[in-house]
């Protein structure tokens, strides 16, 4: 299961593009560690046809993990676990009034039987740190890209 | 616009028969203001299909507003919202942990465009009474309902 | 029940000139839908009277749905609630301090048998998509303004 | 302008009969200092006229105090504050899913011109003394009652 | 009782320098309303024996109520109350990482037998409101101040 | 990289052993999905050394995804995160003083460079659904697994 | 410095005697560490000039910390900083209402110059830990039992 | 146990240089008091054997107190915990989401048998001023150094 061509093994939905400022950082680590990703703006309330369709059709298109970036009453994450095998990983965004207390709860609080599993406030790297970890439980290349990042990380 | 027949007006949709004993209150309220409703219990994360295809046409088999209880990441009323022009009252469920504060903040907190309203926490009997005004705003004998149910609560 | 007048069919009252700049995202949308609506600055505790006097002729002036703006302690909506049976719909104005929790916690936990249903904090244009959707419950042209203005969103 | 009747000298309002098991705690300090009290239930979203009535008429009545009692959107004590001069103690009630946090900040985040003083939640005892404390402020009888009462607490 | 002098009738006490300026509104409303005070700049925790000899000896210098405001754990205001029968108004301040939602909870969860009551977070024009009103219940002159003002207030 | 043994695959490691009732949801679904993992409990603080061991060794041993469970200062996820490549699930556990608030925030607030990846609180289900989601990024038989888990959750 | 008598080292001061059920577990830690110390109940609102006079003294009897618990605004162990040169292990009280937030914040964000460390909220065999390790960065015995504890606890 | 040369006697480690502005004031504070520390930046999680390495050997080196500031999820202080039989004084740090709620839950709420004490967020010059009272309940001479500091202030 190698990544032999540049096909995208990691979709980046964002519900909004007022979320592209933070996410860059996803995008900047993705791109670092030489991981092929798909990126996507899409509200799951505005666009619900678009996520649908996108989400339904992420595995077969070769993805293997989902990362979905939303602030406030944030549903994305779970809009999208509802038609998709694949993992996502959330990432809440900061919000001017609750500080993101409000989109946290709405990702990571999900109910049984459809996980979504969160990262920190605005984590958007770290986020991607995770998903080039999940493909390396099923690839070497990627565990191999992770050990050395966490052994630069280790010599600062 | 009288409702002359027992067609429903206020689809009742719930995230898990967990929530049921919560909303009995509510459906109690609907029946003693003679308000015809549907009653539907589906998740918006196990069974989004059936939450799809229920939210998208009900407005052309006469409803008019929808009543959407979930807990803990409570999208449901957003996930409702998406699909159909209809007002959408949220009721968040109080949880274990967080008290419904995880409920409430995932449902009040909706962004732009695509409203859902809150009531408080629990407040099932509330949201049977805004739905009734709500049909109240477009058919003088609801009005007459909750005028009458607010000069009974005044004597108390 | 077609409108078939400007006279107002919603009512916005806000408890202090400062909420203005947050409520003209409210007004501006209630303007591009076409919905008339009546103005006024009132507050609950320095002006009793004038927010009783208000409420309490609102349905009798034509009014079919009153949106409440109010910060800190926001008991503007409870107030005029209690006034009129028309639907009230909260918006909790941000707070330099708590960001807005107290004032959404003020409006959203209304007691059993005075519901006011509140859209997020600083939620001013999703209170006016939200009465229009009401007025949509009663009367196509509404319902058709909503359809639109969602088809339109989601093709962005 | 020591009081020599039996004419109450603090009014005792909450919300809802359901809210008398926490005040008994208020009623039986202010038998045990000897201040005549008055005790309604009245919401002020359920009994406007009632609450309105009452608070209007509390201090030509001879009232110096009052003592407001709520939970949830506990509008009660700024309801009543914006009817009467006199002073408003206001006792938060907890409530079973925010613990009374919903009620302390309903309660004590009150806009500028327009104070309701808050005890803490469920400091029904309290609210007792304070009103005492108040009375004591005009009255040398009651601000002896309070210092033998804090002299005895400090012997335990 | 009527006060004839300008010995002070309200003990205005703050922990710190860095209050002064969200107290510049309490002195402010006491002087519009022409009740004399007294100013003190005392820490609870920095200058124990100070606060102690001020609010020991505060009700005997002619004082009538107590304006006491702190930020973070803010204990000034208990702190007095445990060394004078005077009723105290507790101000919290804002603080710049919790909101002030730490003073706040320092100073209105006052254990049984010692109220403090406060005030919402950086309430100090209410807190002056609040101390005339004080002083209004038990001299006919300061209740007719408050009426005076809540007039000026309703016709805006 | 099917698998074909029954070597380990998931770790799952506890703080102590008051979590493993919450944590039998987890071990039970990853029986129901036939994934094959490894139990310990040890704790970040208690044990540092056998935690440091466990995960150090964690990737050599064969395992591809691990699930830290730990309630209060939950700092475990973050330990084992700190030695080891693989990603790692957290479960915050509920608390019996702050509702599990504590653990969600000590685990999700990760710092960029090591992300923990959290799901709800005491979502020991969804943890192990989570794994066995990480598992088929990789695997095709426990996508498969996933796949047919969603589809029976969808028909009820 | 070697503690060659029984004279207590500790000073442990709670608020009410209803703290005792959980304080129960710090003075039996340190009886099991071989730890005298000095127990007393005194509130710092209800018995200011008790606690003043045993704060002050507390050094020149020999002791060297001082365990404060208390819960709500839990004042205890600023009060008592006030007034000595010892640290001061804060242990805040869960309560009824809020968990035992009020209680952390009432005691943790002590403003700047007057610190009191606090351990979890009922954290009570933590602070008998934490005051032994307190004697033992000056006394090698306690540091000795430190160790061994630490090294016990291993093991388990 | 007097210290006679310039060897170390605290400990000051912070999980990342963007700490080190926040404490500086505590550094400072040292410097005032005339205590040798050494200073160290490493991360629990980016770091760990480097942490581990100077935990495990902070004792035998002479420290006799530590301080561990931290921000987000706050492991530092607990993970240093783990390795030392040292009383850790933590430094919770103001973070621009949550204000540093998460830093003060991740570092107070440690579990039984490893306590951290935490000072103020942000409360760096105090962490300073509570590592000298450490050190003063072992040697006169800092008690002495706190009393003059305690005398000084209250002077103000």
């Amino acid at each position: 299961m190698q990544n032999q061509s540049n096909a995208p093994l990691v979709g980046v939905i964002m519900g909004s593009a007022s979320d592209m400022p933070v996410m860059e950082a996803c995008t900047a680590q993705l791109d670092e560690f030489g991981v092929p990703y798909e990126l996507i703006i899409a509200s799951a309330h505005r666009n619900p046809a678009k996520v649908h369709e996108w989400a339904s059709t992420a595995a077969d298109r070769g993805m293997r993990v989902i990362i979905a970036a939303a602030g406030k009453a944030a549903h994305l994450g779970g809009v999208v676990a509802a038609y998709t095998p694949l993992p996502i990983i959330g990432v809440p965004i900061k919000t001017s009034d609750l500080g993101g207390m409000d989109s946290l709860l709405s990702m990571v609080q999900m109910p049984s039987g459809v996980p979504v599993a969160c990262v920190a406030i605005n984590g958007a790297k770290n986020a991607a740190i995770y998903a080039t970890q999940i493909l390396g439980a099923g690839d070497p290349h990627f565990m191999d890209v992770i050990a050395a990042f966490k052994a630069a990380m280790a010599e600062v």
